[in-house]
């Protein structure tokens, strides 16, 4: 077993008292910082970023060596399982992500590859063990996956798109293409989630951007049911079951109680659902992770000081508490306000 | 007083008990209709066609003539007030609204002139007399505008963002701007709003897209204090207290029972929300409006009434209910869908 210098986060996501809540920052490496922005001029975009494991694990190392962060996160993206799929993964600069091909009907489902992680995913396995190797023990390192039904709205939609018309219209046009779609995501996130732990990762997360878009009646059958079987298939296995799942499904605070009845350790709020109401409803099960305005990280230090300490009297002196934003950090988030939010947690 | 042929509407927003529940469609009139697509292109751009009266009256007329629906909605715009204080709006194709000047400073606020209803914006009242004319009080005529905050949003980012992060940064940073631009929207929108009641609307809708981008804290203050006091200022004035107010916070559901205290007599729901909830949680107090998926009317006639159905079934005998999207029709949704959606609804 690694020894860790920081133990808070893993501490927390048992719901055992910590000196002070454990913070880290969605997307914490990336584009405010200066050093990212260095090297991605001089190594290359994004998806090369992403899939050289010495470069990912640069960029996870870089807010560690200015923050006293408590924990690492895996640099990578949601949608690395549909590009292992072949569906052909681009970022054009300021547009987001865009596939070669989309997923239109039962026939393009079907002619899915299964993925093979250890092939098809091996540099992201690799950049954890480096990045294991490089951080020593001195913070838990987090591994992530897009939910089954995020992935899904990309594969459909093709790119990015405020709504993902598309990929709701499957949803009532034919589900059972949806369905089927779904079904092969859970295994290949099964088995990519598996492959970070086996690697190294200490804890895994479940971003799940676009659940917020369902019905409530399309919610638990679309995002929850995949997310909840994959981490069935963790839990079941010796292997996997004891690191901590942390499920954040953007936008849909309405279905709390159920994310809490799904079996993950942690459940992440995003910054427009208020801290309390989220431990009274779901705080004797879970953690709760969350839940500052990106926003804020723009006015002053005195302020976020002042917005820190009011989240952590909101939340109170119980256990399972993670301090972090309610999205990724924005990407001119001055430095400064940073170190202030840190420090802030820090000083309790 | 204008005698009614359909009243639907009108008494289902007095809690009156009604023969069937009354429907209309956010973004009735519009594309998804081809003599809209053709009017289009015969007579200009989007612009043009709100600050045509006699466009804009036809374009308003246009679903009536096709549906059996229980009211008729002005075609404009929610940043025709923006537009009248010289920020310079346009519309490119695909892209969405886009003003040649933004908001950044308290200087920029100052800057913007007092708006003269009868002046700058006469267009939208002759539109409301001309539909009226038409209309002959076959069914009541809604009339519109943005909240403080949704306007704000679009003034401060000088177009759609699907974050709206310059706006949200002005909350932290500068709300003392924030708030003087709110004041002059208050100001705005109360003379707007009094200008198409007198003009004739029967019910006006306040449009708050982007209520739900704020945090628990500031959601009260820039969004819903705003269209509370627009309130307020409508039902203290005799020529206005009459007339119907529908309040739509998208993505808000959180906030439902200080929404419910507003003054408005009804409160849309989007569609990730359950109507049933909102049923317990404020309509013992306003009428509620919403709330079927968007999505839903590209599957089939027989899903449509199944769910139309359940909608009915979930809201239950209870007066109240305003049947609509959750959110605006969407560009490619078939006829007969909508078709079918209506008639369900009449059919009960």
């Amino acid at each position: 077993m690694t020894q860790y210098n920081n133990t808070r986060l893993l501490q927390a996501l048992k719901r055992q008292p910590v000196d002070v809540p454990p913070v880290w920052l969605m997307r914490q490496a990336g584009r405010y910082l200066p050093e990212y922005r260095a090297l991605r001029t001089k190594a290359g975009d994004f998806l090369t970023l992403c899939q050289t494991p010495q470069l990912a694990t640069e960029i996870t190392l870089q807010p560690l060596r200015r923050f006293d962060l408590d924990a690492a996160i895996l640099f990578s993206d949601i949608l690395t399982i549909p590009h292992a799929m072949g569906l052909g993964l681009s970022f054009q600069e300021g547009e987001g992500p865009q596939f070669a091909k989309r997923i239109e009907t039962a026939r393009d489902v079907k002619a899915l590859p299964i993925l093979e992680v250890e092939e098809n995913l091996d540099y992201v396995l690799e950049a954890v063990r480096m990045i294991q190797q490089e951080l020593q023990g001195r913070v838990p390192l987090i591994g992530f996956a897009g939910s089954p039904w995020t992935v899904a709205c990309y594969m459909i939609e093709g790119s990015s798109h405020k709504n993902f018309i598309n990929a709701r219209k499957m949803a009532y046009q034919a589900p059972e293409v949806l369905t089927a779609l779904l079904e092969k995501l859970i295994t290949a996130t099964t088995a990519y989630l598996k492959g970070q732990i086996l690697a190294g990762v200490d804890v895994v997360m479940l971003f799940d951007t676009w659940g917020g878009l369902l019905t409530p009646a399309h919610y638990p059958l679309f995002s929850l049911t995949p997310m909840q079987k994959i981490i069935t298939n963790l839990k079941a296995d010796p292997n996997t079951a004891n690191t901590p799942i942390i499920l954040f499904s953007k936008g849909a605070v309405s279905h709390l109680e159920v994310m809490a009845d799904s079996g993950a350790d942690a459940l992440g709020l995003d910054w427009t659902s208020a801290l309390s109401a989220a431990r009274t409803r779901v705080g004797a099960k879970v953690c709760v992770q969350g839940n500052l305005d990106p926003a804020l990280l723009f006015s002053t230090p005195e302020k976020i000081k002042a917005a820190v300490k009011s989240v952590l009297n909101e939340w109170g002196p119980h256990p399972g508490l993670i301090v972090n934003l309610g999205h990724g950090i924005e990407q001119h988030t001055p430095i400064e306000n940073v170190q202030a939010l840190i420090a802030a947690v820090h000083e309790g």
